[in-house]
């Protein structure tokens, strides 16, 4: 027992055993004493960043890289900052610990007028507000402080979700008797009768079936199930694909990938093949308007069995009480069996166009992105004509692709690239953002600098919010922005810290840069011009279906 | 009767007709066919901010200036991402009609998986969490329309505090047989017994009084009776003070004028001539522990008359349904009458005292400040050394000082100063700020410079959270920040405007500046590096307080 071992210890030493190794966040007067002893701990790094919001996107960066992420920030103020994060978190499926750092219980029952307080004594606004976007909250007291921290940690892992943590300054110092013992991970609950009945049903459909295909959306990557699925892919010849909002869940140079489908706004090749089967397995499939071209995949529910992260459904029947991974090992088993009676059809990739050199264009530039992947990078790209010319890239092998699929908040994928490369220091991160979306966190690219990192960022400059352009308004005045001058505003962030920053206008430039890049070891900013109405092509099929959506009566 | 005139105009035009002229926020699919309606209307302008929180804090900052500000953010992501701005108003009694717009009204009944909702069919997650932080909400209906519209407007100016109203796509082009009748502006209710009574119980604690002072804060500014006390006190002799969170209120070069009384923090003999009344008669005033250095004011309540917006109180007494503007003029008659029974105390206002030039110190920098403000200045301070430096300026006649007093949010004087401008184009701006908060909303830097405006902001470079450094670990690395370069990065923000940029670095350079800026007709961004660990007098006193606040069992 050591005296001077705090309630702020034992939260620390239960992040750490989860594998957490940075705590995101800002400090503000009533979490200064719980950031004591987060400088004091032997294994969490405290990760200042220059507003909440974007610590709480940092968070989820690092959550998509680790098992969970944690996010300090103070009452109030700081907490509502964040929330929007937390949202994105909540609706995503990313396990974020998010602390607040509140006035001492005393002051709080007595509802003395505090800083950062609403002014009317109810210090419970902002806990309410936070039940819509997490799956626990708790409000620390000398008394439930360790039960409470197991008990939201617990669920946060289980959920993949985030959970809501107040942790009162009194509170936080407060001496406890004993360390943690080990933490008991939840298991996921299996029925082994539901299991056997989704079997049974799956069964029956699959051996009637001529033509069958698999499906992948990013729940099987935020479940863990990528090994899994390429091993299954690896044994048993059948025709896989993902959805945009499911790109690297699979190896896309397998044989048997067919590509990215996005319903009608698919390579109609790509659509014609996955429509054509009898029977579609998915794997943590979410059919979101952005990923379907406003709904417009032809996958009739009767023809499909479905892998979500807790339950199985064939067709319209529910099997609770399945993870994930059982019935995927379920399935592997089961069409092994039966792959040989099925025809896989003949599936061409097409090998990479020659583009026109001429000039600076959206086609060209993803070109130029294709040959410049390679095997291991996490690529991020934000909700904008960057994720949209993304979504055709073929993926080298293990390649992590991240777009904020669902909950598509502009600007998070610049403050996530900070927490993913925090989290994977040994592997290459390349952002791919519009300066649009750059501008609403713009601050963490110094924030990268001063932590030593070094992604490649490709800030796309089309002057405006070109993705909305392409829905509504191309000659709006709502749809321009501030313009700015990027290489200088970023040395002005980078300050004393050397950079590699290139202003590209020419072709020509982008394939030096795009050279030169690869052994600069240090972090990359690319400032890349491209023609203000020049959409790629995915975006413009996607626009259309949005623009029909948001003028439907 | 206009066949094309939809909700989106008649909103519009409502917002018009309680003195909006300016809308700010950020596009987003779902409110881009209400823009069209923007760009289209004769008296309001669109004003792009570069993200969401930022466009909360400008319209807050407008509201300081106008009657109302009105926000439009999109669904779900913009919402959240504005709310912080949104509690602040809140919390401040800022009246803000925040605009949603959403998702079209079949698709959300429908409750499909759309783009940034959580994915679970429930689309009133988030007017749920805005119910903590406004005073109605609505969502419109073809059939709600103009009657909610007319209900959140009237709530909003009567309580003076922010609405929230969702607006769905379909909804905001929806045709409207007629154009809005003149709106009925609420009345405040006045119980004219309870006046009654009120004015006879004052009289009785008055009557018996020796010494009789007035206290002023910052709600006396936010329900417009400074003409109101300014008649009264040019009327009738007694000293009076405002707190740190009301300045302003009163003309500080007034001869009765005692200063900025800040409880156990105020220059001793503000503190003596404060608390030496029998009677102190407090308007608006808000007893905050960052105004009060941690609740160390000395004004039993038995001496006290409070002046709130809706109700009087003498002593423990409370008398509802008075407006402030009635309280004070009857306070006023009533203390015409007895005034020369009380004894005025003298009261030595201080010279301005000579400082060392011989190198740069927050006192020299606010000696300096103090000779450059003048009459009918807006002064923006932000919650660090900057605000409670300025708590030490003596205001000329007719300057509005500016802190958000009790929701104190780090960052929000940068944006709000842009709100401020555009509200009083004619009127000299000025924003004192630290780099550690203008880090959070540094964005709108270049905003203000695409609208035209030209504010003087003073960039105090002090390498980090110099306020929290003054409560909690000065050393400690959590309240370093990354360093930038202030005056590139301004002109990288700048881009092709000009502007009138120094950075000072000696106080020769600081006087210059100060001539010279005078006559620029330019934006002024002027860098001000000062000591990390120098800190205005008040703040030490109040940072003791707080301290002690957070760390009390």
């Amino acid at each position: 027992m050591n005296e001077n071992y705090t309630v702020a210890d034992y939260l620390l030493d239960r992040l750490a055993q989860i594998g957490i190794r940075h705590l995101f966040g800002v400090p503000g007067d009533y979490n200064l004493q719980f950031l004591d002893h987060v400088v004091d701990h032997p294994l969490i790094d405290w990760i200042g960043c220059a507003n909440e919001l974007n610590a709480s996107y940092a968070a989820d960066g690092y959550a998509r890289c680790k098992p969970a992420a944690a996010l300090l920030t103070t009452f109030g103020v700081g907490e509502l900052s964040a929330i929007n994060g937390i949202a994105g978190a909540y609706a995503e499926h990313l396990t974020i610990i998010h602390i607040v750092g509140a006035p001492v219980l005393k002051s709080q029952q007595a509802g003395l007028l505090l800083h950062h307080s609403l002014g009317d004594g109810d210090f419970e606004h902002f806990t309410r507000m936070a039940k819509e976007v997490s799956v626990a909250q708790a409000c620390l007291t000398p008394d439930n402080a360790e039960s409470e921290i197991d008990r939201l940690i617990l669920i946060a892992l289980s959920e993949h979700r985030p959970v809501h943590l107040v942790i009162p300054c009194d509170v936080a110092i407060r001496p406890l008797v004993s360390k943690p013992a080990p933490l008991l991970l939840p298991q996921s609950i299996l029925s082994t009768a539901s299991l056997k009945m989704f079997i049974e049903s799956a069964r029956k459909k699959l051996v009637n079936a001529k033509k069958v295909s698999v499906l992948a959306g990013y729940l099987a990557e935020r479940f863990n199930v990528q090994s899994l699925l390429k091993h299954w892919m690896n044994e048993v010849p059948l025709p896989h694909s993902a959805l945009f909002y499911g790109k690297g869940v699979f190896n896309e140079s397998h044989p048997n990938y067919v590509g990215t489908y996005i319903g009608a706004a698919s390579d109609p090749e790509i659509q014609r093949l996955v429509e054509d089967a009898d029977i579609t397995i998915n794997i943590g499939v979410q059919f979101v308007d952005t990923a379907t071209a406003g709904f417009s995949h032809q996958l009739p529910i009767e023809n499909c069995i479905f892998i979500h992260p807790n339950e199985a459904r064939v067709g319209h029947q529910v099997f609770t009480q399945i993870p994930m991974q059982e019935a995927i090992k379920a399935l592997h088993q089961l069409t092994l069996s039966l792959a040989q009676q099925w025809k896989l059809p003949i599936i061409n990739q097409s090998p990479l166009p020659n583009v026109s050199q001429s000039e600076m264009s959206q086609r060209y530039f993803w070109h130029e992105i294709q040959k410049f992947i390679r095997p291991n990078d996490i690529l991020f790209t934000d909700q904008g004509t960057s994720c949209f010319g993304a979504a055709e890239l073929t993926l080298p092998e293990n390649c992590q692709f991240v777009v904020q699929s669902l909950w598509a908040s502009v600007g998070f994928s610049l403050a996530a690239t900070f927490g993913a490369q925090l989290a994977e220091p040994n592997r290459r991160v390349i952002l791919l953002i519009g300066d649009g979306s750059a501008q609403f966190t713009v601050q963490e690219l110094g924030t990268m600098l001063r932590n030593g990192l070094k992604p490649i960022i490709f800030l796309i400059n089309n002057q405006g919010y070109t993705v909305e352009r392409a829905i509504h308004g191309p000659e709006q005045p709502y749809n321009d922005i501030t313009l700015w001058d990027w290489t200088s505003l970023f040395k002005a962030l980078a300050n004393k810290h050397s950079a590699f920053v290139r202003h590209i206008t020419e072709p020509e430039q982008l394939k030096c840069a795009l050279q030169d890049v690869v052994n600069c070891d240090q972090l990359a900013f690319i400032e890349v011009v491209l023609p203000k109405m020049d959409t790629p092509k995915i975006l413009d099929a996607i626009s259309m279906a949005l623009k029909k959506n948001n003028t439907e009566k």
